[in-house]
């Protein structure tokens, strides 16, 4: 199976999985979290109100031709795990990172969707003094949260111990923050992390 | 032209550029800056000093295989210009930006090394507060800089005026901080972080 998107589309899949959806699918794409996020992150930016980007897709770059007169191209590599969560950039001069994720259950948001790297990084990033959360955005439910790293990294370790592979909704609705939802910006998280890490 | 790395080994250039050297250059790797600075912000990360990243290049995925039973395969990418710097990550609560580049130039610094997008990150990163900078090396003297991000933009919106193509080395050395270099951390930026950015 191979897909090949006309010549200037940028692939949208961050990762393996993402690509195995039939192309058909891709008439969504405007609904998905990632884009929802690049277009409010570009809507920050071009208001001033703060400067954050998603990292690019880690790829692991195994060999690259050049042919006569045409850009480099390169004709074979591998997805990587990512290091560390996929956003962070700056705000109010504090440094901000998270990482956004989308379920389809409507009553849990299973741990599988983050890995052990982004977790250890979250840790890394609240013990240097950073604001570190996750977006949580439950997609047939339409509702879309902001938990704070710690709740992420406590449950997280429960899982390691032994525990329950997923978040229950409810705890997401008590610790966390829901972000409103609009058409510009389409996830206004700013407002939230003004009110959880800033004024109180 | 094909360049073809052993599997497991990971294609380091950064730019297409990096890549036209001939292989046997590869073997003067561990003396890259960036091999450095990977190897430095690594040390931080370990001794809890700080949280930096580079980030991943950004390549634009066209064609990807899904061989039965491995691997997914992206056989057709292409390179693409950053938008942002290629370090970012939080050192005592404070976002931390920069830029790093060598020349083989001994009198100055040409700033065909960056590119407009880069300039205009870091004029954001300044306006919201973040600490944000250029590490620019002199390879053949041995001798590395850190510059703040405001000279680092002065130069660039002279030349866009029509000025000099590149920064003199005696500006660099009045207007920026010498870092010291050693064995671990190889080059100790952090230090010069902390004189220039918190102590005065």
């Amino acid at each position: 199976m191979a897909l090949k998107y006309p010549s200037g589309k940028e692939y949208r899949g961050n990762k393996p999985n993402a690509a195995r959806r039939p192309a058909a699918d891709y008439a969504n794409r405007g609904m998905t979290l990632e884009d929802d996020l690049n277009a409010t992150n570009e809507y920050y930016r071009e208001r001033g109100i703060a400067v954050i980007h998603k990292k690019p897709t880690p790829v692991q770059i195994v060999r690259v031709d050049y042919p006569k007169r045409s850009a480099a191209v390169i004709t074979e590599a591998y997805f990587r795990q990512a290091s560390t969560t996929d956003y962070n950039g700056v705000y109010r001069g504090k440094y901000i990172d998270f990482e956004a994720k989308e379920t389809k259950n409507k009553t849990a948001f299973p741990l599988k969707n983050f890995h052990a790297h982004q977790i250890r990084h979250m840790e890394q990033v609240v013990a240097h003094g950073g604001i570190c959360f996750a977006i949580l955005r439950f997609s047939l439910l339409n509702e879309t949260y902001l938990l704070d790293a710690s709740h992420l990294i406590a449950w997280w370790n429960k899982q390691e111990a032994g525990g329950r592979k997923s978040i229950p909704k409810q705890e997401i609705e008590r610790h966390g923050h829901s972000i409103p939802l609009g058409y510009q910006p389409r996830i206004d998280y700013i407002s939230v992390v003004d009110n959880v890490y800033f004024t109180r």
